[in-house]
């Protein structure tokens, strides 16, 4: 299995980063029970050691923060792609470019620490309730920009929950499949469906 | 946790058929590595000592056939529905039915098989290979459909891979909410993809 590799920078994340960076991307390919401390330690390059100086309430602490970075970071993706443009079809593009890049550079062995977070909740109920926090922020994040494109409340939540819905069972049927295609056909579709709604919304 | 439980009856399945639907429970809700032989059996409520009898390639052997076992009971499900009425939007609502009540009556503890047998592909290649073809199998008969309705091959495929995908999330969405509230925003969508693709089909 191929590895997303964290980088470590002189100028990048700290160490305490690095691994929260590691634990995010192990959960997404192996889940988060077949992900330990040393796996996290060797793949973020941080001192052995270290990891429970940071991470005083263990391994639950480490997946709950790994679950919320997530959510953080594809946020964040999302603010940006607004700054650009307000754009709700542009931020499909950016979240579908960014799993794109994920699925191909990590030979399709790359998955959603959001979803492990989901699967695995009974054994980490911290994660799991962040995993909610997360999924409904993101429908909300696009549920927002339709908003603002004219797109009536109803209409834009639903939107939202097929957008994030689509891309995240797109991405599994993507590592079955070991090919984008499914995540490009998924993208086909939500560009129809989002010009259709903002368009419906202008007449 | 609520387990969906398997109800042998008199003329129900044998003892192998109730240990593969045990299996693709189990696998759902808990992933592949954290279900045992010992709980398939309890589930179940098979004979000790015959799953051995039944399964001689061991755990790799159960799970890929209760993941082929699960694509074609969602297989039999969308024939069933065609039989009934050859029409992709009704199709849609036979499996978005099927996972309602999966999901509620599993208090939201339920999920696919098939994605379970995608994440832990790793310890379980043939596991693996089997979910890349049901996943194709289910795009597929969807695609059938829409293009006996009129629809085109390649919006018939895109349209097909956004129906499972979406599905797909949809209900690791709803397990995380512990709602089907994704779910039936996710529905919405897709009655409206489908019916404008057929009216586009039929002008």
């Amino acid at each position: 299995m191929t590895s997303v590799r964290v980088q470590p920078t002189t100028d990048g994340p700290g160490p305490r980063e690095r691994m929260v960076q590691s634990a995010l991307i192990l959960m997404g390919e192996r889940g988060i029970e077949a992900t330990s401390f040393s796996q996290v330690i060797e793949h973020s390059g941080a001192p052995r050691g270290s990891i429970y100086h940071h991470f005083p309430g263990g391994k639950a602490q480490l997946v709950e923060e790994a679950t919320r970075y997530a959510g953080d970071a594809v946020a964040m993706l999302l603010a940006d792609a607004v700054k650009k443009a307000d754009d709700p079809v542009a931020a499909v593009d950016t979240i579908v470019e960014f799993w794109r890049t994920v699925m191909y550079d990590s030979d399709f062995a790359a998955g959603c620490p959001v979803i492990a977070a989901t699967l695995e909740g009974d054994h980490s109920p911290a994660a799991r309730a962040a995993a909610k926090e997360v999924f409904e922020r993101w429908q909300e994040l696009y549920a927002e920009m339709l908003q603002r494109a004219g797109v009536p409340e109803d209409r834009a939540r639903s939107l939202g929950s097929i957008a994030i819905s689509a891309v995240e069972g797109a991405v599994i049927l993507s590592r079955a499949e070991g090919s984008n295609a499914p995540l490009e056909r998924v993208s086909d579709e939500l560009h129809r469906l989002f010009h259709d709604a903002i368009d419906d919304a202008a007449t």
